[in-house]
């Protein structure tokens, strides 16, 4: 935590301090969790809508857009039913279940997109018979499957243009680069993409590339090589409506980063397909999502072990993974500025593997005792949505703010 | 898989090829599979069984030891009911859900062990509660705030040897070591936790310990050295009835591992504790229950991407987190042996991300179409425990074969 201009670097108008205490979505969190035991997530309506109004600013800059929010970052039904709702955007889906939560959460068949891989024979033939739901397929046996139970079909095919993007490249993040992965068809099988299509007459309309997670301004120059590397794809296309540049885009997590330039990202969207009719669609989840959810805890421990000062919460890894496995931080904040006296402490959670760490030699306020609540920002996405219930110490609760 | 006198090195009494027929815990696969949809678990009491049988074997030397089953690993009710019901063993608890899991699956509050880290004051209240359960506090706070809600309990203090160990010396999978962690308490604050104990009235009999996951024998000669730093702690203990080792223990992921050999591992501990009267506790989770389950999946792709060959499958890491995030894999074997001849192939799950890979490059018999079933082994551990819904993904059944 780094102050800057008298704020810290996560500080915007709907979360920060206020006489030192901590705001949310323009409430105090301490009431927030007057009403809710811990632990517990909560998420700003408000933020999801600047979030995606933010989107629809810089992609206005296009003659034709979309947005389809990717439901798997965060999939409690209220956040869903709000941003239908709202109409602030569709859903980009990635299984059955979670293209039947969407309906069930209010949003049209014609409002989703539905890129996912490994399908099976009944997941094909559901999508064969919902033909308003838009569906990228990303492999041959795809195509070839899909043709067995519908025709005249409209598609769009994932391509793999063989160039990954990630945040601070960030390996584990990047879904497509020199090693081939299992996402997309490449250029080497794309012309038989095409042919078995036509043979099973589905109607390819849309081209679909999803080549990476989190990516930030630093990044946009390799955005604009990939979008480069999709025309060979898009030139093949008769009849191409839509091109789906997928999802990818992130915020930032920690004083280090730099928010993404919206505009110059549609820029650079726009100069390589601006004049070509076409209506361009993307997919995000953690832009939308993952700033505008908090995790409250409770501090249960607080003490030293060897030289080391440890602090102990009541929820680990299992309810929010990125910060353990991914390398993505949800910073730790305090619910009451006491004292501008820092000091480095290890926060970890209560799950018996030695990976439970939320933050490893973080500077702190050094008034924090047993019994304080503990508030974890960025814990909007791929969070509560990924969660387990290892060691059954999974039960939190979900509320939107609004 | 690399045969070894005509066996896969996989390949035992209970699970196996019969005919070119997968077999396990005596039953066809196949048949298995006709009653219930993929994915589907499906583990082998009878396994189960051995896997302690070979551990009460091994502890026989020593003259007094008590074994608890790690729930945290596989806690499949019908698995825990099985285990208590033919009174094979104790069970390792660590959350309050844990412990009223157990006690709901029959397992008495004597026979249960109890170690977690960053207690809350709830959890607390429960354990003084609960004076039967025997309860390892592995922390300052934890020894305090439990003498605010209970006196002449007996309790055990988990101990940091600062040595880790774990399987191929992974560090994920060190629990102790040069770097200080979050689990037990240090020499440095070992004679404060005594003190705080008597303090507060609470007896201490048993010293606990848990260094690493997965060891094998390779690892042997340093349990060796972390038990020799044990005693620096256990000579301090007045009235000590109980050493408790925690888990660890480990089994093959792979042709290069060997078994452990139990009874050398008993000697090394018999060497250091087995002239002292003592009852020595032992706490293992995957040993008992990892390669007593399988994970059978169903191939809905074959496909070359560029120059790689995939084969999808209908369940992906968020079933069985290990062998993406841990680098411990879940072998996948073939239903059916129809051929000798072998190529590489990477097999992927149903995941949108690139982390969701089963095997990456591994020789498999190049028959495998789509529709046939796959089967994952060494999936009984830290697999269904671990699980999400990540996607929407996690719809699984789980099975007990007795």
């Amino acid at each position: 935590m780094i102050p800057q201009n008298n704020r810290l670097w996560w500080e915007r108008d709907d979360l920060g301090y206020k006489d030192g205490q901590l705001f949310f979505s323009g409430k105090s969190v301490t009431d927030l969790i007057g009403l809710t035991n811990t632990p517990a997530f909560f998420y700003s309506g408000r933020r999801i809508a600047a979030n995606i109004e933010r989107l629809h600013n810089a992609l206005s800059q296009l003659d034709a857009y979309k947005i389809y929010y990717a439901i798997k970052a965060n999939r409690f039904a209220p956040v869903l039913t709000y941003i239908k709702n709202n109409c602030l955007c569709g859903a980009d889906i990635c299984s059955p279940a979670e293209l039947l939560h969407a309906f069930s959460c209010g949003f049209e068949r014609s409002e989703i997109s539905y890129t996912a891989h490994a399908m099976t024979n009944d997941e094909l033939r559901l999508l064969a018979d919902n033909p308003d739901v838009a569906l990228n397929c990303d492999s041959l046996s795809t195509i070839r499957r899909l043709g067995q139970f519908c025709s005249n079909r409209k598609i769009g095919i994932r391509v793999n243009p063989a160039m990954g993007i990630g945040y601070r490249d960030n390996e584990t993040l990047r879904y497509s680069g020199d090693k081939t992965t299992k996402f997309g068809i490449y250029r080497e099988q794309f012309d038989e993409a095409l042919r078995l299509a036509q043979e099973n007459h589905l109607i390819v309309d849309t081209i679909h590339f999803h080549t990476g997670c989190g990516y930030l301004n630093n990044q946009l120059s390799i955005l604009n090589e990939i979008l480069d590397a999709t025309h060979w794809f898009t030139d093949k296309v008769k009849d191409l409506k839509f091109v789906n540049l997928g999802g990818g885009l992130g915020v930032p997590h920690d004083a280090d980063d730099a928010h993404l330039d919206l505009d110059a990202w549609a820029a650079v969207i726009k100069s390589h397909f601006g004049d070509k009719g076409l209506t361009i669609c993307v997919e995000p989840g953690d832009y939308i999502v993952k700033d505008s959810g908090i995790l409250v805890l409770e501090v249960n421990t607080v003490e030293k072990k060897r030289a080391t000062d440890f602090i102990g919460v009541n929820g680990g890894f299992n309810l929010a993974i990125e910060p353990s496995f991914y390398g993505l931080p949800c910073e730790p904040v305090v619910l009451e500025q006491k004292t501008d006296k820092m000091k480095p402490v290890t926060v970890v959670g209560n799950i018996n593997e030695s990976l439970d760490v939320w933050k490893d030699n973080f500077p702190m306020p050094d008034q924090i005792t047993e019994g304080d609540p503990l508030v974890f920002i960025n814990a909007g996405g791929y969070a509560s949505s990924m969660m387990s219930n290892h060691c059954m110490r999974g039960q939190v609760s979900e509320n939107l703010l609004l």
